[in-house]
């Protein structure tokens, strides 16, 4: 069914295809520079809901729909979600897709999530497991910064180095390859590599940038080691949420172990806020970046065949205020994702 | 590679097998009636450690090692990690499994952690993408009474209708049936039936039981329904950590349906502690109570061909400290997986 490539890549035998994608962000998403491209812009923070979470859940839940819809597909139809958020205990999710009514697998890989929400959904269809499953992932920036930071409430100094967390949600339908449903298709998930946690023993919550780009060079290492492959290979090499300062760490881990990105890194966390005119500082973060970023930007450019192959490398922090309170350091985690025209 | 049955379920055609499983517990549960069976009883509470998350964090590697030790498998050789606990953000996981750098897949299913984990690791291996890989699940007293309660410090009174959260990890490594490793192995995943989030509007996180017996109900009710099979071809329906109040929920539920449990139910909570004797009311909870009592006890059973084959399903409170603290309801959720001696 696939070949196992070296310590932690899969390139599969029968790629699994995205035949439906969504996007839905809030109001600041959606006046960046990618704002044209999302299906849908919610101006009310609280999505009609009463907490941040509550807004949460209902953006994930209207992002599965709209994903659903545009694949064709229903509730019925999906044998398997794939879901996962920021939050304590993934509630977003759990209160979100409630109603949905399809068997579910929890996840939680920090903003890593997306990718880690792909990877196995990709091995369900393309181990034959599923006809049809979906990736699901959202973050909220109110919901997030009083689970990570402090309550809005606070109106806390916010440091250059941090990110900006995105209230968006990406949902992503995935069918076999040789199914009917994928015949319309044409982005195709060629392989993944799973990462492994690493920890450069960075502290500082708001310089998340710093704390995740090890495990993203580290990812990406693996990821040409296993395959063989050159950057060259890549028409882009999208992280999720490093930031700008967490690019320019990428760029420098991987200089030192011989590697160059060249012109052909970008980061959905740069890609998504304008830094001069939005105020958020090194870029965007959260599940929903590199989700939304995903969905409305880098497939549609794969479809229209501007670009052949992207690996797409979505990156977590792996904290909680517990651990912060208690000292510890945030460890990296990044799992990557090939996506191919087809 | 798989039949996909009915709407959740999966029928391995080429079932994964356990090659080793490990449990490591606190001294209560040391103490209780499965106490000679576990692998390693630990009288320190903190595991050596400062604080109870890197206590739980100790465990979970010292579970792992001792499951790799088992099983005559190294971290070189385990392609894939399934792992959760019931912490926010998974802290327990993400600081204890780090140095054994394996791709890691983050779980959340709360306390149905552990069939998701053998769920997701049993359809890897099953699927051809890896020879081999771990599942593995932690819970702790102490470090769940801070994240969902109250800490210890305020000596809460706990009402008769609560568990006792087992301080306990499980690990568990699976090879593919037809792999040299597997020769000696004497129990096969056959199958799986993966759960949806069921919500009965249980508001109490004192009544853990009341609030997942809906999920376990629906999920047993699913597989029957899925794979045509009758109760009486299981020697046992095991629940993870209903308790004492949640069976009787659980078995009116199902006859409620037209299931009659009879006399094949039994629940992990309700074996690891004596209510009598060690105060733990309802019976145990958490990720690892399943867990360990699935390495100590079941898997221990089936190799010994006392039962052929057990429907081992482990369930979830989906709640967090804010989605409480909100008034929300506890939704739960509940992943069977089919052990069958081979």
């Amino acid at each position: 069914m696939a070949q196992n490539q070296g310590r932690a890549s899969i390139i599969f035998d029968r790629p699994p295809r995205i035949i439906g994608a969504a996007s839905i962000v809030g109001e600041k998403e959606g006046e960046g520079p990618l704002g044209h491209l999302f299906d849908c812009i919610e101006k009310d923070p609280k999505f009609g809901k009463d907490t941040w979470e509550e807004a949460e859940s209902e953006l994930q839940l209207r992002t599965a729909r709209k994903a659903m819809e545009k694949s064709g597909m229903n509730e019925e139809q999906l044998r398997y979600l794939f879901a996962g958020d920021l939050l304590a205990q993934g509630i977003a999710t759990s209160y979100g897709i409630m109603e949905l009514q399809i068997p579910l697998f929890g996840l939680y890989g920090a903003c890593s999530t997306c990718g880690e929400s792909l990877s196995l959904a990709a091995m369900a269809v393309g181990g034959g497991f599923a006809d049809c499953a979906m990736a699901l992932t959202s973050s909220h920036f109110a919901s997030a910064e009083r689970e990570f930071r402090f309550p809005l409430e606070y109106a806390g100094q916010r440091p250059l180095s941090t990110t900006w967390t995105v209230t968006g949600a990406g949902g992503f339908v995935l069918a076999a390859g040789d199914s009917a449903a994928a015949s319309q298709a044409h982005v195709q998930i060629g392989g993944i590599t799973t990462g492994k946690i690493v920890d450069y023993g960075v502290k500082d919550s708001m310089h998340m940038g710093a704390a995740m780009a090890p495990a993203a060079a580290d990812t990406i290492f693996q990821h040409l080691k296993d395959t063989g492959r050159e950057v060259s290979d890549y028409d882009c090499i999208l992280t999720g949420d490093l930031g700008s300062i967490g690019q320019t760490i990428l760029k420098d881990l991987l200089f030192d172990q011989g590697i160059d990105l060249q012109n052909r890194h970008d980061d959905c966390g740069i890609l998504i806020f304008d830094p001069e005119k939005q105020d958020t500082h090194a870029g965007g973060s959260g599940c929903g970046c590199a989700a939304t970023v995903l969905a409305a930007y880098v497939l549609p450019r794969i479809e229209r065949g501007e670009w052949q192959r992207v690996l797409f490398v979505p990156t977590g922090a792996l904290l909680s205020k517990v651990s912060f309170n208690e000292g510890q350091s945030i460890p990296g985690i990044a799992h990557a994702v090939v996506l191919e025209r087809c």
